[in-house]
């Protein structure tokens, strides 16, 4: 059997292989978030450990590049599990012959990015490949984390026995809160490839997002946070729904999704839902702190669009679109991904 | 200006671009190990941090595999500052087309890697891109640590007031220890390709060194350690010569090298202290425990070949050879690698 791109597109496919590849492993219940919660990150002893492997195509896109991607999607991946990111480590393996203008670009690119999430890179490798080898350059970058000093008082607030934040907190009741507009990172990349010969002005939302964690543990009463990347909004809530066994009804009419990108899916036929995102996240909170910690974050110019999109049901054991027309449409995983190597 | 192979060689042209990248970075002293000191780990806040991609050519040779490499280089750079591994990431980027029995033989080497060391493997990436992007299978790995318990008691001993086991720690009088055959994975690589038209019955030594470090610390006195990978001892003892700012004397006819990898070096013109080591470690260690630390670790079959290679004197700051014959030559800092991607 042959590996296909769909394997590592993040939908069904990827859980699939990735399944089998810790069915290898032992110690695969280790940790106070082990391995086999596969949550965004790790917590180990009190650290929270994560790792992502950054192949995107092109490496520089509208809003963004892949150094500013590699180290906002490390903060985020952090923050998701509810810790405050300590420290990050990048390798890159560059192709022969690439410029070292760009190099530079993309280190520079990684240094702003990790001095706006205020966190230092303090480690890292440098690999060089003959030409032909790598697509131009790889960034795998890790980050690790500890327990963020408020999110203690707000799972107390949330009632909430699990340590961190975890995709298995959410229960009935519990609102859902996306960050702002769906789709933009995975139309943005799409469209400077050119290679489905259609054009856009849309920017990706590329960015670290812990000051949107900062504030919404300020209200408290979060359970879940999550960064729907590769699969996107729908894989992200699948996610939650499987592991928290919860059904997830949305209203469509909520759902913020530019129209320019909403024309382009329609063109392509590709569900925005399912578009990567690198600058969003979804919050689970219960139901009395929802809009506190809506008006909280939308204070800041990263969530200023949040909204509540949905709300965790007990109806269902699965994610549930109800549509404006009314409706109700079952919001499948992604099993392969729409547009490949937008991370 | 172009990357060149030779740039991620882990010689001195490497160090030039990292100096560069780093200059670009805030916070390049942040933690109790920065990335300033460029160690093979970072330590911050209690946490050893380390990372490293292998992309070595070919993904099998003899004595192991790219799986092996990278748990076994994760677990070493973790030791080399004197940490005991807590977990391990790994993130694999895999070629569209790769074959699954291949991965699951790499994943399972990961698996019994990190058993063999005592360490879980707790997070991790899976990507695929499409064929020609990348040269069948590249993995990063991520390693965590905390403070060895036995490392306070060591450094006392050694009456070193550094709080890690660091490239800058050596002084006069302290004895280099190498934990065996020089050469052989940068052999084994090598000839397994058939590029030379050279053949060999060398296997590499990839393997992980954790009870090297526990043996050595529990005799106490040790003061650096170090694998040398990319770059061979002849890089590994520049750098402790750099950053401790002393001479290193090596005895010639001390330093273990098997026959076959002589007469191999001989025929191609490479100096065996170049070539990169998978399961060796160099030991710095004050005079008056060196004896003893020997006799422990040669005891464990990963270290039986161990011996004494030379000492740290304030004659010069450089490292030097003292040949068989009676002459001495500088041991210089390789620019590049005889053999590239050999991890």
């Amino acid at each position: 059997m042959r590996i296909e791109l769909k394997d590592g597109a993040g939908g069904e496919a990827m859980e699939k292989i990735i399944r089998e590849i810790i069915s290898a492993y032992d110690f695969s219940d280790y940790g106070e978030v082990p391995l086999s919660a596969l949550d965004d990150s790790a917590v180990v002893e009190g650290v929270a450990f994560t790792t992502d492997s950054y192949t995107v195509r092109p490496i520089f896109f509208p809003g963004g590049d892949i150094g500013r991607l590699a180290i906002s999607g490390t903060v985020n991946d952090l923050c998701a599990i509810g810790a405050k990111p300590m420290a990050i480590s990048t390798a890159m393996i560059v192709e022969e012959g690439f410029s070292l203008e760009d190099l530079k670009k993309i280190v520079g690119s990684m240094a702003s990015t990790a001095k706006e999430a205020n966190v230092a890179i303090v480690t890292g490798d440098f690999k060089v490949v003959e030409k032909g080898s790598v697509d131009k350059i790889f960034i795998t970058a890790s980050g690790i984390g500890k327990r963020h000093p408020l999110l203690d008082e707000n799972l107390k607030k949330a009632n909430c026995h699990a340590r961190w934040l975890m995709d298995s907190n959410l229960r009935k009741g519990d609102k859902i809160i996306i960050t702002g507009y769906v789709g933009d990172h995975g139309i943005a990349v799409m469209t400077a490839r050119g290679e489905y010969g259609v054009e856009s002005n849309i920017k990706s939302d590329v960015a670290p997002l812990h000051r949107v964690l900062e504030r919404s543990l300020e209200i408290g009463g979060v359970v879940a946070l999550k960064d729907p990347t590769r699969g996107g909004v729908a894989e992200a809530l699948n996610e939650w729904s499987l592991k928290s066994k919860v059904g997830i009804e949305l209203y469509e009419k909520e759902i913020p999704v530019r129209e320019e990108v909403a024309s382009i899916c329609e063109l392509l036929g590709i569900d925005p839902l399912t578009l990567g995102n690198e600058g969003k996240f979804l919050i689970a909170v219960r139901e009395n702190y929802a809009e506190d910690v809506l008006e909280c974050i939308r204070e800041l110019p990263e969530s200023k669009d949040a909204r509540i999109i949905g709300e965790v049901t007990e109806e269902h054991n699965y994610v549930v679109l109800r549509t404006e027309v009314g409706g109700r449409r079952i919001v499948e995983r992604p099993i392969g991904d729409p547009v490949p190597r937008i991370c």
